[in-house]
Order: C-alpha cells, then sequence, then structure tokens
C-alpha cells in the first residue's frame, strides 16, 4: 500500500475488499459498488485460463473480485464514463494487477468492434436497471448512467456480447427480478440461452431483489434454478453464504 | 356422503380435502394429484363472481379446490381422458356442486371454439411438465398423457387461452422450473404477459422443483416475484405456510 497516496485523489477512499489482499478506490460522491457485484463476482465461472470481459465495470470491482477468486487468465473492464475507468486503472495498479488486467474507456454499444469478435470465454455485466432513458440532463451524471438504461440497453449488452463471446462461452448478469421474462426472453432470442439462475431473497419471507443468471452462448434451452440465496437472518445479521461471499466467514 | 357407495367404482377411494367439507375422488392405479394442484390453488386468485376455467382438470381437483377457496360464481374442468372426466363428474355430484361446476370431455387445442371466445376470467392449469412427446404408445396410458406434452403443448395452452381469456382475464399455471425461459417467452408472446412468479423449494437451500405463475391477457410487462414458498423445514416437517395451504393448520 506505499502508493496508496500517490495514486488516491480529493474525495476518493481506499477500501479493504476482504479477499486476496485486494483493496478498491471509490468516490463515495460517484457509484459506488453494491451487494450486486459482490454476488456476481460469486456466481460467475471462470475456469483457469479464461480470458473474461466486464461490460460497464464501473471503477472495476467485478474485474478485481474475479481475479482475487478465479484462476483466469486475463480480465478486461469497459467503462464509459472516464473517471470511473481512471480510478479503476488505479486500483489495477494499486493492486499490481497490471500484467494480466485492463481497463477500457468505451462504449458498449460498440464492445465487439473494440474487442473483436470471439475473444472471450467469459463475460460479466452488472447493467443499469431502471428502463429507458427518463431524464438524463448531464452526461457526467455518474449515478444516473451506473442506475438507468441512458448510454446503453440489455439489447445492446447482448447483441455485442453474443459477438464477443467464444464458442460455448458464458454470460454472467445480475439484474432485477421485476425484468425476469424481458431478460430471459432476450437472452434466448440473442443466442446467449439461460442456463442457470439464482434468485437472491434479502429475507426468507421477502419478495428478491437481484436475480443472478448464467447464459451460454448457442446452447440448448433447460435451465437450473439454483437454491434461494438468502441475504439476512430474521434479527438482520448476515447469513453464513453471505459472510462467505464477503470473506467473512468466521470472521 | 350417504351417496358414496353408489359414486364410487372399482379401484376408486375417496380423498378428504379437508376444506369446505369436500372430498374427490381418485384412483390410486390413474393419475391422483400431487402438491402441484394444491399450491395453484393457493396461488390463483379469483374474485367474486368470476368465471374460471382449468385445462386438463384431471379427476378436478382445482375446480373443487377452488369452489371451497374463492367466491367465483362458475367453475369448469376440460379433460380429454373419459375416465377422469367421469372420475370428476361423480366428484362434483358427491359434493353437491353441480350448480356452479361443470366436468367437460374435451381437447386443450380446440378448448376456445368448445367455450367461446372471452368467456372466462380466470383460467388456471397443471399442465404435462415433460416435452414432445417420447413413446406414447396407448393413448389411455392416463399417467403418461398427464405428464408428458403427447396431446397437447405449451403453445396450445396458452394460444387457446389467450381467446377464451376476457379482456384482463388472468392466467395461472404451474410448471417446472427447468423450462422457465420458455415458459415466460411464451406466455409474453401469447399476449399472457407474466405478472406474478413464486418458486416453490422443498427445503431453503435446495432448487426449486415446481414455479407458479400468473399472466394478465395484455398486461404490461413487469413482473413481480414473490418470497420463496418453502414446503418442508429442515426436520423434515411442513411449514406453516404449507400446513395452511393444505388446510392442516393448527392441527
Amino acid at each position: 500500500m506505499k502508493q496508496e497516496e500517490e495514486l488516491l485523489r480529493d474525495g476518493e477512499r481506499l477500501d479493504d475488499l476482504q479477499i486476496g489482499g485486494y483493496h478498491i478506490i471509490q468516490n463515495p460522491g460517484r457509484f459506488c459498488f453494491g451487494m450486486d457485484a459482490v454476488l456476481l463476482s460469486g456466481f460467475a465461472r471462470v475456469k483457469k485460463g479464461e480470458r473474461c470481459l466486464d461490460l460497464g465495470t464501473g471503477t472495476g470491482i467485478l474485474p478485481i473480485l474475479l481475479a482475487a477468486k478465479t484462476e483466469g487468465r486475463y480480465y478486461a473492464g469497459l467503462e464509459i464514463q472516464e473517471k470511473s475507468a481512471d480510478m479503476a486503472r488505479r486500483s489495477v495498479k494499486l493492486n499490481g494487477l497490471e500484467e494480466k488486467m485492463e481497463i477500457v474507456t468505451g462504449d458498449i454499444k460498440e464492445a465487439a468492434s473494440q474487442f473483436g469478435a470471439a475473444s472471450f470465454q467469459v463475460i460479466t455485466t452488472n447493467p443499469p436497471y431502471m428502463i429507458g432513458d427518463h431524464g438524463l440532463k448531464n452526461e457526467n451524471d455518474a449515478l444516473y448512467i451506473a442506475r438507468h438504461e441512458a448510454l446503453c440497453t440489455l439489447d445492446d449488452i447482448l447483441r455485442e456480447s453474443r459477438k464477443i463471446l467464444a464458442p460455448k462461452g458464458r454470460f454472467y448478469m445480475v439484474h432485477r427480478p421485476f425484468r425476469l421474462p424481458e431478460i430471459l426472453a432476450k437472452m434466448s432470442a440473442a443466442g446467449i440461452e439461460p442456463k442457470r439462475m439464482r434468485l437472491v431473497y434479502p429475507y426468507v419471507d421477502k419478495e428478491p431483489n437481484m436475480v443472478l443468471v448464467e447464459g451460454l452462448k448457442n446452447g440448448n434451452p433447460r435451465m437450473t434454478v439454483e437454491p434461494p440465496l438468502i441475504v439476512y437472518h430474521k434479527d438482520g445479521s448476515y447469513t453464513e453464504e453471505l459472510l462467505k461471499l464477503y470473506g467473512l466467514s468466521g470472521a
């Protein structure tokens, strides 16, 4: 952490990811990663030597967590907001991951021409959840862009992912359950067949607020729905599974 | 139950449904209703005065349970297997439900012409779960027909349901989670938009084995996923919710 001082800018802070000794630079005034990213990093499966791309990587949380948890050969992150991409690049450097991680500034809508066809075995994405562009006033509104489909839609993500994925490549996404019919239908239509799904319920007796889904390029239609992922015990403490995902098990 | 003797045939038995004093005639050598039907009867919403149709009613379990639980005006059941339909008709009589319940022998593939367009506010169905017709050898194989899409497919059910449902009519189905992407996509494509879904997990840490789904004719795309429906406690006893659905709460 000796580089910490020179890599942090005003308003930024360094957060310990509790895994692999890795940290991430975040700015509380902009978008900070949430549980979504942590759960997606636990749901995605990356095999030894594979190349992974995260679409809309923000400050790089997914590539960094996956580098800590998996044995992929190369992790790339694509981000349209230069300020976020710059933070992500500094986190890569801070963690000494330059050899196998790259953060690219660019547009998801043109991702396939940027990275090339069939160039990754794994794609992850924690996209904007809200439909449409209802009033983006400022292209620099980082929070708005991260949460709304202002600059790219689910269709854009699936179209580009299909091109970028190698044969039998896998696609991992976290999203909101209220869009599930659309998500599954569009994945199938895009040739990224939904094969595995898990719903995240905050409590065992509450509606789920996230869905994790795995798609297989040109897969056959048959999906496994996994056991419920429950976040909190009734007393509000984290369940064992959540503690493990946060690297806090036994702590 | 004074009619019991004259209404039961060889090999048949009378089962107490634990609700409304209702019973059902079943034959253990043929198809007996399962938890699927009970859960669907608890998931479906029937308002006072509505007309309900059950597609593929078997021995009539859905109409009878719905008559016990809801205030619909009329309940119909369509069944292609005459032996099952006959048992259902005798159960209707046994329960004194002739005034508001009718069991029709017929083919789901021609249901709309049989019942007429826009003739029901509610459709329920507990269809065959398995894809395709892999080896139906005997048209009288009651179990095979109940479990496989030998005589009708999901497409048939959705096409006919759309025609039969009144404007803003609701469609309730129980099915297997492995077909979820196809189910949701086909419902949307048929103009029966998925609006509500619940996954049934046998245990809190196991994969779901059933999915309950509600569709709204010409609805807008936005789905509510409900809390998990968990069947058994870890010790194998029924959860409170299941006991309630079986009319055994507090027993």
